[in-house]
């Protein structure tokens, strides 16, 4: 992040959901009396130090609809404040929808790291599921986070209609509109020449439909109005492509250590990148590009939307 | 099924569904403009010929419930009839969740026949999704399915109140309470000597449980009751483990041709089974017995609990 006071509110959220994810598996783990071989599978994919890049964006998202005066410094909207807010399920409603969001970005890389998928034996620094618990364990493991992640929805303490509109932004977000078709048309593109548009809708399903998710859903649960909402679209898709891009910028420049994954696999597998089709100092420019566009798309917003801005900048200039 | 008035409706039943069911596939594609190979890979496992079981007993269990002065024969609940009942809508909600539970059986089915899990190449006499399109293919094929599923339940059109409980009850019954839990408890028992009860309770939950979801959903699309819940939760626990121990039974005793599956798996991948446990006399006796327990447990409906009654005495006459 960009400066201490940022910094400090990423940390505080990233420790905040850290402890809202755990307890959320340690008690559905136990209602449900679930197989330890199946929870420990599931809990070692889920709570192994992401970035928690999403559950942020749920948090900054909702931010920017907090009446500044219940914090006490308006240019740092307190997200323990929440509750003081007109709407006091507002922090416990972002909580489940973004562990239900983490959970199906978990669901995803441990189908992805499979071997018939991108085959790949590190995640985050460590062996990927199918390493560590076996391939067919890390498919149930993948299978359960996706079905539990609507599960959670559907049990939460929100009003229905609420519930309603997460399930439906998080599945049409996350599957055959989203996510799933976009890491089919990644796939159907590997040792192919595909065209520069082609590969922005890849980068704009497989990675952007769950960022949109992300910053549509802290907004809905935050009751923010459709013009909002409409402008958050258009942050989101520039931020998507923008964190895509990077993603194929480090894969060329960084290290495995540093990445927490396999580096330089998108090479080896022949896949279409940025790097590849634009030239790689083109790529990083077309991420700035996208990353000014973002936050132009944020002009109209006042200071609370600082956390939204210092993610879409954190997101270029991250290293992993 | 038993004589002519309930083939008539199971036919009628299955080729009403065979209809919406192919209706959703090509309406979702379209509006999501999902890439081709996604979609065909989803629509051929959907749509090749199943049993249609759990849609079946959607539509048997709200039958119950329906309004029996609204159809001219009062012993024969006419599935054209759901329309002039009082909830004009039951109609549509039995196709939606009918469709939202078979695409999570289909997605079920495919991940299971993957060569991490059973490694089947013939499924309904095909085959499987991963010999046809690749194992990358079905894995996305099958994500794709269990979040489609979730999707046309959030934006059915019901009230909120009825989305949720379909939404709670389905991911409640398909996931780590569920199915996917018996299917790790199933794996885990490979090679092993695991007690009857242990085999009991993966039965009840990696087959049971998809069951009970049907059953229980019909009934709340129709608004039963509590007290009639309750009662249908035991009819659909007997009635889920009558079908997985036939399901074993027939892995015994019938050949790939008949099943549309490959036979003997069980005994070749050293599964725990009924015939394994029990003998294979003791099995079909608990079969019997289970069909017996579960009719027992409609004793207190009416005739408009028919078809529910001749589908218990199908899943242990049929022979695939």
């Amino acid at each position: 992040m960009q400066n201490n006071i940022s910094l400090t509110w990423a940390q505080k959220m990233q420790a905040h959901f850290e402890n809202c994810f755990t307890q959320c598996f340690d008690e559905n783990f136990a209602k449900q009396d679930t197989h330890p071989n199946l929870a420990n599978a599931m809990r070692y994919s889920a709570l192994n130090g992401g970035k928690r890049l999403r559950p942020l964006l749920v948090y900054a998202s909702a931010a920017l609809f907090i009446n500044m005066h219940t914090t006490n410094n308006p240019n740092i909207p307190d997200p323990n404040a929440f509750d003081s807010n007109s709407d006091s399920n507002l922090d416990v409603n972002l909580d489940s929808y973004a562990s239900a969001l983490e959970m199906i970005h978990v669901y995803s890389l441990i189908h992805d790291d499979l071997p018939a998928m991108d085959n790949d034996d590190l995640r985050r620094g460590k062996p990927t599921c199918h390493i560590a618990f076996g391939e067919a364990s890390a498919i149930l493991a993948g299978d359960g986070l996706l079905t539990l992640s609507f599960n959670i929805l559907a049990d939460a303490n929100m009003p229905d209609s609420l519930k309603i509109a997460l399930i439906s932004l998080l599945s049409n977000c996350a599957g055959i509109a989203g996510m799933v078709d976009g890491q089919m048309r990644d796939l159907m593109s590997e040792n192919k020449d595909i065209s520069f548009a082609t590969l922005t809708t890849i980068h704009a399903k497989k990675t952007g439909a769950l960022i949109k998710a992300s910053i549509l859903g802290g907004a809905l649960c935050a009751h923010a109005q459709p013009q909002d909402l409409e402008q958050l679209a258009i942050f989101a898709e520039h931020l998507g492509l923008a964190f895509q891009i990077q993603d194929d910028v480090l894969d060329v420049t960084s290290d495995s250590l540093t990445l927490g994954k396999t580096a330089g696999k998108d090479a080896t597998q022949h896949k279409a990148t940025y790097p590849s089709v634009l030239g790689f100092e083109n790529a990083k420019q077309a991420a700035q590009d996208q990353v000014t566009a973002a936050l132009e798309a944020l002009a109209k917003f006042d200071e609370r939307a600082d956390h939204l801005r210092d993610i879409a900048r954190y997101v270029i200039n991250r290293k992993y």
